[in-house]
């Protein structure tokens, strides 16, 4: 039956408000003249923004935060979009997507393509290899997604957009869109966008899932001194609500890893909270708490490197449970297809838990204090004070963001307010990462509350890589505050390797210019050396309103850092020379 | 036999021993803990020296157009080396490599990555998807580069890097080379550095050779109105010397396509020099010229849609020769492996061809003069008058770098002095890429003569991909124009579609605070508004002279442009709709 009109909408269109459906209300990226047709589509769709970045790497950093940002707002997994143009545009996006995929983070990448005639053709058209190849690219990037797709035509279209969205906000992954020019304007059904698209996450097999249930119920009931360690896909894979529940029901001590701190519901200020477990570089208590329970029961574990103190955990217990986002491991055993929502949400109901948890009698939860350093006021600031007094500074509801490097050891020494949420690339580490995803986070906490604070550390190395993403901060009216840790260069490197190594040093910047270079509306540039100046910024009232973008200039000493990171690059440097 | 320690030296050394042997004196990347070790390996070289870059991209933007500016320092071929790390860093340099296979480049690009000893126990490490695959990134490159390789032994690495150099250089495009960390300090004999690596191009077979030659001096004696077209890949494989040598001798009318404009060699006062062919957006005397000759000689012809007015070439003849790096086709027949350098050095010394051309009468070469707009001096700049005025200014040996943009299509009507070096990306078309490779340009020019005036045309919206380039260039003493053109946004996009929609507009930069905020030593801002300002500013011989960093912001409006870009766009428009 041919469609009227009005009962049709353009492929283009059908592919933002699907987008929309899913809370976006962003689509970050850069234009390019094989996607302009398709961004036209994005103001025909209600409550729906482009916001340019200033290049395509910081455009996938931007939505990777955004979407970290964007699972808060919701008993929804977080999700964003970023629309880039054929080769130039998605291959400089390329490492921020494969961040995304390491660390678990949904979104789709839509890449605007040639017209599928000049595809036919084989022409040799600008932002091709020159060798008629169009599908390299894509080739590319299935290497780092959940899945690829290309709309071919106006019939298949629309189950074929469905289908990369739901890949990638079900396994929260990204997925990738190759959108030809000359698709966008074909007309399909609009009546299809009333049935919603299928996010639910398979169920787990009933019968296996009784037996993991069984088994893990038992273990609970003979254990005397448990403890709920939450991992990074607990928070990716929106179960940490049902790890709250866990914890408040059984009253078991937790820990988080440092993937996992600051995630939704995981409040540091909560009565059972030990601490951060990063194996031998953890607080001796944190420490000593996991590693003699006689139960560890983990959520949603990625287990890398640095969120593991290099792969120094050393549980005293072989009842060990990972419960992951797509399967189960019980001791020795594995069981495939068991997931972890589903799973926690069946171990909640279970009348054994229940039992288990009214006979559970709480061990008490010891706290090593975090470190407080006294110092002169007119001394300067060291990374070991700064990182205990931003606890006293921050509030519920900030975001916090850490860059790979000084910052993302340093934080875990804070201690964060309840809700704080915390943004950081442990895994995939990718230096600049941090400015990019400040600006996608500062645009969500614009969605959802324009008074929640984001709050970025960065270092002056890590700054270079990206900063002009602080002029699309500006351009977008958020307001961040944008501390940069000034220790002259790359100081994780140089622990690691090449303390006074030329490679290792960077070109000073005039921090303080940049926002003024950048013509931001309102703004603050402010420069703090001495512990009197920081404390004096950290009880200022007008400071503390986040009610203009700033750049707070930290001076800190070159090789002054948490000692987490100087004991961390110790092993590090020993694993690259065996 | 066992060597002896002063016999042997590391295998991170002996890779940039094989490089320094290619010429190179700068190596470029980005620091990471995977390649620390390797970096160190550097300053152990005689005259070779790091050269930090801000990003991974930006660095592979640098190498390419240092590479481009070195092919014109020997007979040799260009050669660059980039080194990044594992993952982050290789990933975010793809885009700058693609460009750089597309459009023939010779270069290196090093990447360190995890021991070998970490990658059989597939450990977790940061800098990995999280699933125990190191390989994947080296698969991704594979489909951008000529060859990929990975040191794994003593043994065999040293012939693996050679290699991978050989083809990166014979090949001119870029080659990619893994180096684990634990491979960097391994010995292994110094004595082969005294056999260069083997860079010969491998020779035509002598008989398909010589029908090849019979056919094409035979077509020669038959013309009487041949031209000689030079493009890109005549410039990338190293022969335009060849190419000189064939017009001095024929006295044949010759013409540039875009791609092949301001080649080595290839000089436009040259009183043979009919003008830039690109199809119907070529000048009427050219496209004249070039469409009416009996027989098309074209040299290394890489016919993209910008390079070709969108494929619009109409020859009236069917006598077309096309000679190409790796093969040679005469009307329609295919001679496989009849390479370009090789056939044209026997065809210059072929008695046929010199006897053919004491014959030849030469044909008077036609030129429309280049566009001059007389404007009042008040009045502003726009891009029609600006073109012309940039010929002027020009000196002998200065290396123009132009954006995809407004610039590399409004440089086509700048007339180049001799020995001029023009650098764009007009098939790959990444913008941001002019940024980079200025830096590597900039660094060449210092290695072969530190006069050479390096001077970049960037637009506004492209310089805000890579602005920190800039700091780069700064941190490295070298002294580029940077002139900035301020047109409000993306003009090129606006002319393709959208012109007002809201993602084609920037957000605005004060371009004169770039240098203060990078903390350049010595540097000049300069605004430049109205007619008299420029004529000013090009009158000065203080300013003529390259001794500091300077970057000149040229107010223009927003949808100004050269006319040949106007047509181009709408072809592009077209293209994208159908």
């Amino acid at each position: 039956m041919l469609q009227k009109k009005e009962e049709t909408i353009s492929l283009g269109r059908y592919l933002f408000e699907r987008i929309r459906q899913l809370k976006v209300q962003s689509i970050f990226g850069v234009p390019g003249d094989f996607n302009l047709t398709l961004l036209d589509k994005i103001e025909e769709v209600n409550d729906l923004t482009w916001r340019g970045n200033a290049n395509e790497l910081n455009a996938a950093y931007a939505v990777d935060g955004y979407s970290r940002v964007k699972s808060t707002d919701s008993s929804a997994n977080g999700f964003g979009c970023l629309v880039t143009t054929f080769g130039v545009g998605e291959l400089s996006a390329l490492n921020g997507i494969a961040g995304s995929y390491a660390e678990h983070v949904g979104l789709l990448h839509v890449v605007g393509i040639p017209a599928t005639s000049a595809q036919q053709k084989q022409l040799l058209l600008h932002h091709t290899l020159g060798n008629g190849d169009f599908t390299v690219f894509r080739r590319m990037s299935s290497a780092i997604t959940q899945t690829t797709g290309m709309v071919a035509d106006a019939a298949t279209g629309p189950e074929e957009i469905d289908r990369v969205i739901r890949e990638a906000y079900i396994n929260q992954r990204p997925s990738y869109l190759a959108f030809p020019t000359n698709m966008v304007d074909l007309e399909v059904p609009k009546l299809s966008l009333d049935t919603p698209i299928d996010l639910s996450i398979p169920e787990n097999d009933p019968e296996t899932e009784s037996e993991v249930l069984e088994r893990v119920t038992e273990l609970i009931s003979n254990s005397k001194n448990p403890i709920i360690l939450v991992d990074a896909c607990c928070a990716r894979h929106g179960a940490t609500g049902e790890a709250r529940k866990l914890i408040d029901l059984t009253k078991f001590k937790f820990a988080v890893t440092p993937m996992a701190k600051g995630a939704k519901y995981i409040d540091e200020d909560h009565e059972r909270f030990a601490g951060v477990y990063v194996g031998t570089l953890s607080y001796p208590s944190v420490k000593e708490q996991v590693e003699s329970s006689d139960l560890i029961l983990s959520l949603g574990a990625m287990l890398s490197d640095f969120n593991t103190g290099s792969f120094s955990y050393s549980y005293q217990t072989k009842n060990v449970v990972e419960i992951h986002s797509d399967y189960t491991k019980i001791r020795s055993a594995n069981y495939p297809n068991v997931r972890m929502k589903a799973v926690l949400q069946k171990l909640l109901e279970s009348d054994k838990l229940k039992e288990a948890a009214s006979k559970y009698k709480p061990v008490e939860v010891e706290k090593d204090p975090f470190p407080e350093e006294k110092k002169d006021e007119l001394s300067k600031i060291t990374q070991q004070w700064l990182w205990s007094k931003v606890s006293g500074w921050l509030k519920e509801n900030d975001i916090v963001i850490t860059e790979t490097g000084t910052s993302s050891f340093g934080i875990i020494q804070t201690q964060f307010p309840k809700n704080t949420l915390g943004i950081s690339q442990i895994l995939w580490g990718s230096i600049g990462y941090s400015v990019g995803a400040t600006c996608g986070a500062a645009m969500a906490a614009q969605e959802i509350d324009p008074n929640r604070r984001v709050i970025l550390f960065v270092g002056d190395g890590s700054l270079q890589l990206t900063v002009q993403e602080i002029s699309s901060m500006a351009k977008n009216k958020t307001k961040p505050y944008i501390f940069v840790l000034n220790n002259n260069g790359y100081t994780i490197e140089k622990l690691i390797h090449g303390e006074t190594a030329d490679y290792n040093s960077i070109q000073p910047w005039d921090h303080l210019k940049i926002l003024e270079t950048f013509k931001a509306d309102d703004y603050e540039s402010i420069r703090v050396s001495t512990v009197k100046e920081l404390l004096d910024l950290f009880s200022d009232q007008n400071f503390a309103k986040n009610d203009k973008i700033r750049v707070i200039e930290l001076m800190l000493d070159t090789m002054d850092s948490p000692q987490n990171l100087i004991e961390q690059a110790k092993i590090t440097a020993q694993t690259n020379s065996n």
